[in-house]
């Protein structure tokens, strides 16, 4: 027997690594008895459909907002039942993956927190990660002996909704895991081997280093489209071509949303909203004194990293 | 007979509209009768190819910067002879086309001012416009009866070079031409029928308004996707998504050719980079303060200037 399924059973529960089941029942125990996906738009139903698409659990079940949205995420088939009830859904739960906006992520993991069986995992889907992991702490159940460890997948759709949910976002993605010191390592592996049963790669990083590096990687560039956009007037319009289409896309995404998520990082954000205004700013001075040079080695410098990425 | 025929009429000169052939001559007779493309790669090749197609002009002749290129336009197939002596290839054509890089514009236009036929249409593709008008007025021969008209076809591919030519790379796209106060109209008349009958829509601007929006539309967005991926660290490459290609999508292009590109703008281009710098600085102290109203309304601008343009 395995590190890990050791590991599983001395904590009593029937979890296993889904990449290498046991070889006397290799098909017929999910690893997960029940599961819970609290919030249950694109997120929340592509990794509801994954883990029915992937049998890794027994039961899905969804939690939605208000008792009028019970029929919708039920018609879509994400989950196998769907209720309000946050208490009720998560009582007995060994897994419960929280996708709820940002603002809100804290006080469902730590009712969910109240309810969940023993040893339980509880994620999320959050974009921004030291907010969360710090309100979690801070107001966590002192008899709770489930376990929160904090995550962003790197996926989605320009579609939103549980129609739109897919069992196969996740596959081949990158999903942010960022434990703290307070983090056992064995919640850590088995948060770990959650987010790569439903398909992604997993990176670790504190969720200092996370919303940082998250901040210059998607939120920073958001406000630099939506900059671009706003000060562009409408008698340029008519110019715009392809580069101005590229730059200012994302700009077209919900401004409460962004304004939300924003809020949340909103440390790093202004800080990289502020560096990028200065290259902007040396960019002027560069035109202003003719200096050449100076404009190909920041152009350089701009073209470096994007060809890091490729198309 | 209508008035663009009396027009062409009364300037002795075999030029009709395209659009409007005289019932008598319809096809054999195209409105050009030599043209010359000054300049043969993506956008020279596609005019070239567009005036063949569109059998605008009795022999289309391409000029090239050096001998040893000559082969290569000629293999390409997009004009009917290739040179690399302007002169010659000018003498007596009746449009001439510069597509070089705006830098050498001016001074192949006033070359072929020198050669080319009595009332030739000159015109160029220079994404910017002020300094080339200037410079072809200062330096314009006191002997040529030619007229210049600038103009800016906004067209490309992400391919460069002869071979990327296509005959239909203007159609429906838009074509910026920029009279001055010294343009004869009917010149203007001509320079609008030419870029018109290759398929593009014309509008007319001067040159320092088409050069103050050309700026915002396409060069301040490419400085701030340059700025975009060069602020962010290598270590935030593995958590970029879709947001964070498109955005930084154009700072792939030639470094040396948008240094060329921003410093011909420079002026137009400094004050459009600080206007953005300034909208970036706003974000930043909105968010400090924890400002959701006004990120709201800011982020709201970027969209409905985003939705403004279409996907």
């Amino acid at each position: 027997m395995d590190a890990s399924g050791a590991y599983n059973r001395a904590l009593g529960e029937p979890l296993a690594d889904p990449r290498t089941p046991s070889p006397r029942d290799a098909v017929s125990t999910p690893p997960y008895r029940r599961a819970v996906v609290v919030g249950v738009g694109l997120i929340g139903g592509s990794v509801a459909l994954a883990l029915r698409e992937k049998r890794l659990a027994e039961r899905v079940v969804g939690v939605v907002r208000a008792a009028d949205r019970v029929k919708r995420v039920t018609d879509c088939g994400v989950v196998d039942e769907a209720t309000a009830d946050l208490a009720a859904a998560c009582t007995g739960a060994d897994l419960v993956v929280v996708t709820t906006p940002v603002g809100s992520i804290a006080e469902h993991v730590v009712a969910a927190a109240r309810h969940a069986a023993a040893e339980a995992l509880i994620t999320d889907a959050g974009s921004t990660k030291a907010g969360v992991v710090a309100d979690v702490a801070g107001a966590w159940p002192a008899d709770s002996e489930a376990h929160f460890v904090g995550a962003h997948p790197l996926a989605g759709d320009h579609r939103s909704g549980p129609e739109a949910a897919r069992g196969d976002l996740f596959d081949g993605a990158t999903t942010l895991v960022t434990p703290t010191e307070a983090t056992p390592a064995e919640a850590l592996a088995r948060a770990r081997r959650f987010w790569e049963a439903i398909g992604s790669k997993v990176i670790e990083q504190t969720p200092a280093e996370h919303d940082r590096l998250v901040a210059l990687a998607s939120h920073v560039p958001h406000l630099a489209a939506s900059a671009v956009a706003a000060t562009t007037p409408d008698e340029a319009l008519p110019l715009v071509a392809t580069g101005w289409a590229d730059t200012t896309r994302v700009a077209a995404g919900s401004p409460e949303l962004w304004r939300e998520i924003v809020l949340a990082n909103s440390g790093p954000v202004a800080e990289g909203a502020r560096r990028l205004a200065a290259e902007l700013t040396a960019y002027a001075v560069a035109l202003d004194a003719a200096d050449g040079d100076a404009l190909l080695q920041m152009l350089e410098e701009g073209r470096r990293r994007r060809d890091a990425l490729g198309s």
